[in-house]
């Protein structure tokens, strides 16, 4: 099943109004949007019941629906509070996945409601597998597009979050999705958490290799590959890399290695990547890297620092202050 | 939040009827039902609306909702001609999550009369991220038991596969929730795809290593140690790995290196995988593997060779001739 085939059969009552205009590809969107908003800061929407202001915390005998309910809540508050500031989200799928079926349905909610705010979605997902399977996957996330076109997916997403540890023949589902609908990828590289070396890290040793590369090396390769085939005018193309601020030095051998590559740059904040480490994802305009902080903002509200009359106060301070640190 | 504390707060009401019993481990439950069945046919759920029956196939204008509708009749149809011939299934959550939040509710009722039949459920989800993110992909799939119980999980699956890319740190949240609830995994070591090499088969170089072993051979070996930590009185634990049956070469060198661990054979049939590789994976006594088709059981009435009165003839006689195949 092709994704045309698969878009016109979910709304096969509004198939006749597919619009087959050219789509302005993800990487130039993305270009367009950290320029608008003269920033690269990435909000995280990591809810978790625990840790919601306690306004809107569901009480201890909650059912998993209003949690559900609670969750989009939260989300809905946050994208109305940042969304004139950040050019880009990134719901994080575990989270709601946790909470069932219910919690599925809010997340494509929260998708949709970035997007009528005005904001990108990078979907946090890490999918990843093969031929059809991976179609499958491509088809339910990449698309951000009114139903009946072909940017239309589920999920509704402007881009999503890759594995690929079965091998790169895997990505090539993705990026086909990806064409068909101004959609973009971030493939995992190198992550943020400390056991990341264990196998990106290894060096291929094989005799048919001479070039001594690490695997995320290998990797960074490709996707420049495929960042460089999808390059805009403005230099970047659709097809990026997740690389953790955790490992400033790999972040700026990335840097070079990938030059027309989105990267998405997770680790700043609480998991120690501070704001000298992660300019060295960016160009000298300020483009190529998204920084992304999760609990730094939306659980801003726990941070002395950042008290206000409301928690969304606290979110839009501690948004401000992450700006200012990484545009100053 | 633990996972006890996430299942108690999932179901509320019921949290005081939380069951401490001891749970038997996954890995002693699949030694059972394969003794029991006395076979190791895993059958594979990967649902496509253009490849059902024609007498529950959706019309050209089905909505998502009634092609999700129709994809829960199929597997329960499914379900209900192979739970007494076999001892697993194997739901492939893209296809559904391809159908947005009606497909994810279908899913997880597919599971739950998986379950209410007598037979295991293994999802095949592939999931992986870091940390609290783990944690909430294991809180989501791992655990069939009650509402109310610490076996409890929104989707309910007795085990789940999970793709070691981010590290092997990032699988101790999975083995944490395995251990609360009786459920097991199947960590991704060598895939059946032919790029799986391009990461898989890369020998570990770097000046540190002497031991000249591929990153599938060092998951695989940390898979044993996970394994054998888990191990029940039939030699199995409840960690197992994924290696696929297109390399029968490297599937008995895996069953060497994996003495305890289960192993989940994807590529019979379709793919090219026959009988005789997979075998390569079993031990004398039958156990060890369970070996997966999808579209060779679940397409039969596409299949000439085992057309019957209803198409569910179809997939009683390829399952039999399967059984038949791998048991002779």
């Amino acid at each position: 099943m092709t994704s045309d085939s698969k878009a016109s059969l979910a709304n096969p009552d509004k198939s006749t109004q597919s619009n087959n205009a050219p789509l302005v590809p993800f990487g130039q969107r993305l270009v367009d949007a950290v320029l608008a908003k003269k920033n690269p800061v990435c909000v995280g929407l990591d809810p978790r019941t625990s840790s919601l202001p306690e306004s809107i915390r569901p009480g201890a005998t909650a059912s998993v629906k209003e949690q559900a309910d609670a969750f989009r809540v939260f989300c809905f508050e946050i994208i109305d509070t940042v969304h004139e500031l950040v050019p880009i989200v990134k719901p994080q799928a575990a989270f709601f996945e946790e909470l069932g079926p219910y919690g599925m349905d809010a997340l494509a909610q929260v998708v949709r409601y970035a997007t009528k705010r005005g904001v990108l979605v990078v979907m946090d997902a890490k999918r990843g597998d093969i031929g059809t399977t991976a179609t499958a996957y491509a088809n339910a996330f990449l698309g951000s597009g009114p139903e009946g076109t072909t940017a239309f997916s589920p999920w509704g997403a402007d881009a999503l979050t890759v594995n690929p540890f079965l091998g790169i023949d895997t990505l090539e589902p993705f990026t086909q999705r990806c064409h068909a609908s101004g959609s973009g990828l971030f493939v995992l590289v190198k992550t943020s958490n400390p056991g990341s070396g264990f196998l990106q890290d290894v060096i291929d040793g094989s005799q048919l290799s001479t070039t001594g590369v690490s695997l995320s090396e290998k990797l960074a390769s490709h996707v420049e590959m495929l960042a460089a085939e999808s390059r805009g005018t403005d230099g970047y193309g659709s097809i990026g890399a997740v690389v953790g601020a955790t490992y400033p030095h790999q972040l700026a051998a990335m840097r070079e290695r990938m030059p027309s590559a989105w990267i998405l740059v997770p680790g700043y904040g609480a998991q120690g990547g501070s704001a000298s480490d992660v300019k060295h994802g960016m160009d000298a305009r300020g483009l190529g890297a998204i920084i992304n902080s999760s609990r730094g903002i939306i659980f801003a509200h726990d941070n002395p620092k950042y008290r206000g009359a409301e928690w969304t106060d606290s979110v839009r301070n501690a948004t401000l202050d992450m700006i200012e640190s990484l545009t100053s």
